[in-house]
């Protein structure tokens, strides 16, 4: 028996309805295993993901699109191993005009029809989670367990729960409904009433570097679910994680009898700026990007025949009050800094501790007794060259050194950032974490982001001026995420209170094995929309209601 | 007993049950009874509430709100009738920092009793509901009964139905989640978590002359049960209706231990441009406006920090092809041009219709017996002045007479508008439909909105031409409504596929009480987002999920 469109709508249903109640309960729930281990994926799946991956090296991707005019290869590996992958290039004219001759029909194949091609791509993607873990890790920089998860089985359950808020959201009314409304004591009126689900137009994400399938795959199925075919341009630095998404997910397409230009690749070569050609295209109704505030700005600012949705910088912010676990505190704050060296847009950037210091389980811990305890933390997990590239990867760009070298002069150093040399990979750049010392009247420098391997230890008058900082850097910059430690009710409510002032999901006293950079699909939000730092939530009703539009017709019945 | 924000939810929890189905069953329902007999609301209740509006006349209004500067009387009434109600006015600054004051008690209150505030506060018009429907009237020149229905039952129906919706996608998460992860042999991870609802800000609120509580209810409801206070902008020239509403709210929120100024009335002094003053405060971060395209555009390109919703002009379109009930398609359409003299934004503007006639039950009818035929239907429904100004109500202000004049002079008259005297009303200005025939090639005429009792017969090549005028005016200029008469499915077929391509909704071959221009609160969609006419439907989960954020806080479980 071959898939049908209908067949796989059948065959995920389960999956489907399991992630339509994950959603409503914001409990624990996972569809794809996050452990890499051979005992979950089999004996030879790592290895035959690697060569998958090594296959595409030093040529032309197997994608055949519309309109290509040419091949182009813009990465370069943070692991120093050459990869010379060859992507098809095509003008946006090309790429949008093959999109809107694709609409029609994935529209007309209603949202039950989409759900199972789009489940089955999920499918058809997990399969060869790790051919993409592969090449999430030699574009990104993320060690290779991170890269797996965040990039693979993560990146997946993301995209399953905005498909799911997306598929409950279009079937939340009847297809069909009756009408029927008394008249008196006259028959009373009958009317039969069609409601459609239309899409926007045509979906266009931009890609970042650091996360090129976690922060893409929820706009893209968003998007694909509810009608609309979706246009990726990934960052040229990382085109190859998209281009294995899209080639599997045209495949799929295909296969069920529809369009493979539903979704398109978008390869972008230097100093085309395609990606702002596409934004402006009159049929683009819906973009997602992350990455820069600048860029996220010029989006929102100029495609206004688009909604847009944005992913931008933010001042991630730890409160340090005071902590029953101050070997827990310090170990968990410092990986949250050393994981894939502070480059997760959930990265804490300042930490804020009162000058005098704090109360712990240790007795009082002076400020600079805090920062040696953090710094300690991360020079244990950085101290061993083959254990700490494993945590924190590779350095993503020259943007990145550029700032471990700015910052050096901005505050009295912690912890210098250090060159680590990986056991594997000779090219690699690996960089410990740089920690530096403020004082409160620094906003200048730390009211802004750092993007990287950079953190701050703020020292505060008292919990009230860090309470008072945690508000005004978080609601002018914006932040994806927020802590506090404290053993005081009062102060937990206090950071709580400020947090929904501001708009930013907050952790409390983590110690143990949850990190404030992390989050976990189905259950935390991520990013909230109510500060700067995003203008909506990856995955929530808000970010797929506005992906469709309900079209009604009705007729008296007869 | 007195009632208790909690009581309040209690209260009214049945109608918000009943109100929940509704919406995803999309059939017939209706909260608030729509026929104005005594049989329905009592003998003395129309008596009562047309005193309570002329006790408001030539006097102040009853409204004690902050930073009041002064008083103002902005109102002139299509029915001649002498208003002279003042209103207090204040600066935007004074309105804005009020509602900064109100919104933290009224978002810490949480969805359950805000709704029930909310549910109340539609129960206290409800029981004003004469009153309103009168404020309604002389403000906006509608004829009684439409005032009461569309002004008063209708509105509230609408109010209810976006509140509805409001709720449902508060509460889809719930307010607190375990969350434990199993952690291999060692012992799971447990976590807590809680999600707060967070209003966007401050919703502002810019109410039209003909539909001051119908278009302006939705947005209202929305913004306000989600934790956003709302300041309500009126129309210079109908104030009083949502002053009204303004008056009962504030009632209802004080009573309830909240500030009232979680709604604040803005009336605006002539030349202030208050509404863009408003618009364009930081703390504004939600705008509802119905009226003009031009200021609509402004709001969507100036309000940045804002979510903007907007209804604004369109060239709604009906296509004539065949009819197995000619009397009763040409009564159909002649009472549709008749109501409250076209001025509906759901009013049809365009009648395509063959050159070379169409086929009926009363054999094939030409084109001039088409144009006869709803010119007749119009002239049989106005011939008589008493019972036209029912139908006709008066025209709401001078712009509508200029256009009746420029009319003239752009086409073949089918039938002449006039000057019809009120029976009850000297001062009424009442004026009935005028019909215009044009051919295919004059879209430089019928291609944009004529706002008022005008409409044009357009004579086309064929039924195949008409489709192409529709999908053209429809994808350029937007629509609200558009209908489709045909005997022929696949003419009907062509039809809704049309209508799907450029997102308007779509009536089939009404011949009886059911009007393209009447839309059913909990069945209709009213606008789709989907074209130039509006940016979004005035209720269904696009225009609540975006009112609002959830933020949340976890730690881990003790």
């Amino acid at each position: 028996m071959t898939d049908t469109p209908r067949n796989l709508y059948d065959k995920h249903a389960g999956t489907l309805e399991r992630a339509l109640a994950a959603i409503t309960e914001r409990g624990y729930w996972s569809a794809y295993p996050e452990s890499p281990s051979p005992r979950v994926y089999g004996e030879t799946a790592a290895a035959e993901g690697e060569a998958a991956f090594r296959a595409y090296l030093n040529g032309r991707f197997p994608l055949d699109q519309p309109g290509t005019d040419g091949w182009i290869a813009t990465e370069a590996s943070p692991f120093g191993v050459e990869l010379a992958v060859t992507y098809p290039h095509a003008e946006a004219g090309a790429l949008v005009e093959a999109a809107v001759a694709a609409l029609p029909a994935w529209r007309d194949a209603g949202p039950q029809v989409r759900a199972g091609v789009c489940l089955e791509i999920l499918a058809r993607l997990h399969q060869h989670v790790f051919e993409l873990a592969n090449a999430v890790q030699f574009t990104s920089g993320q060690a290779f367990v991170m890269a797996f998860q965040a990039g693979g089985a993560h990146a997946l359950d993301r995209a399953l729960e905005a498909l799911a808020y997306a598929y409950a959201e279009m079937t939340r009314h009847p297809g069909e409904a009756a009408w029927e409304k008394p008249a008196g004591k006259g028959e009373p009126l009958r009317m039969t009433k069609r409601f459609h689900v239309v899409p926007r137009g045509i979906g266009l994400v931009i890609g970042c570097n650091t996360f090129p399938t976690w922060n893409s795959y929820p706009g893209l199925f968003a998007s694909l679910v509810t009608g609309n075919p979706v246009i990726v341009k990934p960052h040229p630095r990382a085109v190859l994680p998209l281009a294995v998404t899209v080639r599997y997910a045209r495949e799929v397409l295909a296969e069920a009898g529809f369009d493979p230009n539903v979704v398109l690749l978008a390869p972008e070569a230097p100093g085309e700026a395609l990606a702002s050609t596409l934004a402006l295209r009159p049929e683009v109704k819906i973009i997602d990007y992350t990455g820069s505030t600048a860029y996220g700005e010029w989006l929102e600012e100029n495609a206004r025949q688009a909604v847009v949705y944005t992913e931008k910088a933010g001042v991630n912010t730890i409160l340090v009050d005071s902590t029953d676990d101050f070997a827990g505190m310090c170990r968990n704050i410092g990986f949250s800094l050393t994981l894939y060296s502070g480059q997760m847009c959930t990265t804490p950037q300042n930490v804020l501790v009162p000058a005098g210091g704090i109360g712990t389980d240790q007795g009082h811990k002076s400020f600079d007794e805090v920062a040696a305890g953090i710094a300690g933390a991360v020079g244990k997990l950085t101290g061993d060259a083959a254990r700490a590239v494993e945590l924190t990867g590779a350095i993503v760009n020259d943007g990145v050194l550029d700032r471990l070298d700015e910052v050096k002069s901005v505050g009295e150093p912690v912890l210098e950032s250090r060159v680590v040399e990986h056991p594997a990979f000779e090219g690699a750049i690996v960089r410990t974490p740089a920690i530096l010392k403020l004082p409160a009247d620094a906003a200048a420098t730390y009211g802004k982001e750092w993007f990287g391997p950079i953190s701050f230890l703020i020292a505060t008058d008292s919990t009230a001026e860090s309470l008072g900082i945690f508000r005004s850097t978080v609601g002018e910059r914006g932040a994806i995420t927020a802590s506090v430690y404290s053993t005081d009710e009062k102060v937990l409510d206090a950071a709580e209170a400020a947090a929904l002032d501001v708009g930013v999901h907050l952790s409390c006293n983590l110690t143990g094995g949850v990190f404030v950079n992390q989050s976990a699909a189905f259950s935390d939000f991520h990013a909230s929309g109510a500060n700067p730092a995003a203008n909506a939530a990856l995955t929530d009703g808000a970010y797929v209601a506005s992906r469709f539009r309900i079209v009604q017709s009705r007729r008296h019945t007869s």
